[in-house]
């Protein structure tokens, strides 16, 4: 039985807001690939989200700071919440009950870490080359996964990340890449992002042009450095 | 002091999830107008938001429909969550006592129903002649307000009707709006729809080229029937 933290799921809940979970679908980013940060309960050969609860005094989007960050050794970085997921029948406390037992601390059987509990998504993206992905106390593993290669996830998992991938791929226009790029890039560097989180290859001229429309790009200064035919650099505007 | 409804806050909450409610952002549209929906408590000349709470073994978006369908006579419309409101002092207690004392039925000083809530905010777009208003056992009123013209409201209730807001207007292209326009509709009138929640003046040239790129919508058919001059007729691709 390894060591136990306190405030984790391992006491019991104590200290925390009943009945609500967050679950974080954090992606990465790197040179073409998109993945997803899955936790694995070695003892229960389980996957899931990392997630957490709030404290009984917490505001809830600090709780969402405070478990990316534990999870990831990063703070500061775009994190935003997408959805509640509160079916009564998304609740399995079979499966809590797998993951307890597997670290050696079963839950009383009337305890309320059992009963129904709705979940706030939030969702995050980040540099996975970045990102140290941390193993806690209650989880032998914290990996990045492909997005088409995601084992098997607990309960409701696999819905909430294909809700956070729906939002993140409709909110891709809203700068919502600006910390996975360097200070400048260029369009084909940017394209190559659209083109990675979207699943999809895009027309050049097109992109161009629409990403142009949107009016959240401006040229990098200084255009005297760069050589003849290089290609033109730009930066996210700064609003 | 008033009839009780079971199932209200007046029976004190039970058979309700604990510590969760919804408020309901609910928008009327109608020629250059746009209203929100609010409730005033009378016996305690406060004004809130329309709400309620979720049965234990309720789905979430169930419990939204049923609350709108409560509220307005109206069901099958769009209604959508938006946003989880979790800080911690969002709360006020004094607030919910002063509102249920009005009503006849003080509440028990540690009842949870006066500790901390968390609230899911879920909005709809209606055509507000078409929703009866409809007054609950634990309310005097529920009118439609100007949203430049609202009452002050209670807790964090004007931050969740703006926060709606902001997302209505992010939204406003994913045809939001067709539950507001005849079938099919000129391109002055949907203009019309954007600019009065939007609030601001739009270009027509600017306003047509933008809403066609956006690839909702279709030349109605028979244009053979169209006088010459008049303006063509659009509607909602299906999709």
């Amino acid at each position: 039985m390894r060591q136990t933290v306190p405030g984790e799921i391992s006491k019991y809940g104590e200290g925390f807001v009943k009945g609500l979970a967050i679950d974080a679908v954090i992606f990465g980013f790197h040179n073409n690939q998109l993945k997803i940060l899955i936790i694995e309960h070695g003892d229960a050969n389980l996957f899931a989200l990392p997630g957490g609860y709030i404290y009984e005094k917490e505001d809830l989007n600090d709780a969402a700071k405070r478990i990316l960050a534990s999870k990831t050794g990063l703070d500061g970085i775009f994190l935003d919440q997408f959805h509640i997921f509160g079916n009564y029948d998304r609740n399995n406390p079979e499966t809590i009950k797998v993951i307890m037992q597997g670290q050696g601390i079963p839950p009383d059987p009337d305890h309320w870490i059992l009963g129904r509990f709705f979940s706030v998504g939030f969702y995050a993206l980040v540099d996975f080359t970045k990102a140290i992905p941390r193993t806690d106390a209650l989880s032998d593993s914290c990996t990045w996964y492909d997005i088409n290669d995601l084992p098997p996830l607990i309960l409701d998992h696999k819905q909430i990340a294909d809700k956070a991938l729906e939002v993140l791929r409709e909110n891709l226009d809203k700068k919502i890449g600006f910390n996975l790029l360097p200070e400048t890039f260029t369009m084909a560097t940017l394209k190559n992002l659209y083109e990675t989180i979207l699943g999809v290859p895009l027309l050049r001229s097109n992109f161009q042009r629409k990403i142009l429309s949107l009016d959240i790009l401006e040229r990098a200064e200084d255009p005297v450095k760069y050589a003849h035919k290089a290609p033109f650099l730009y930066k996210f505007r700064r609003t």
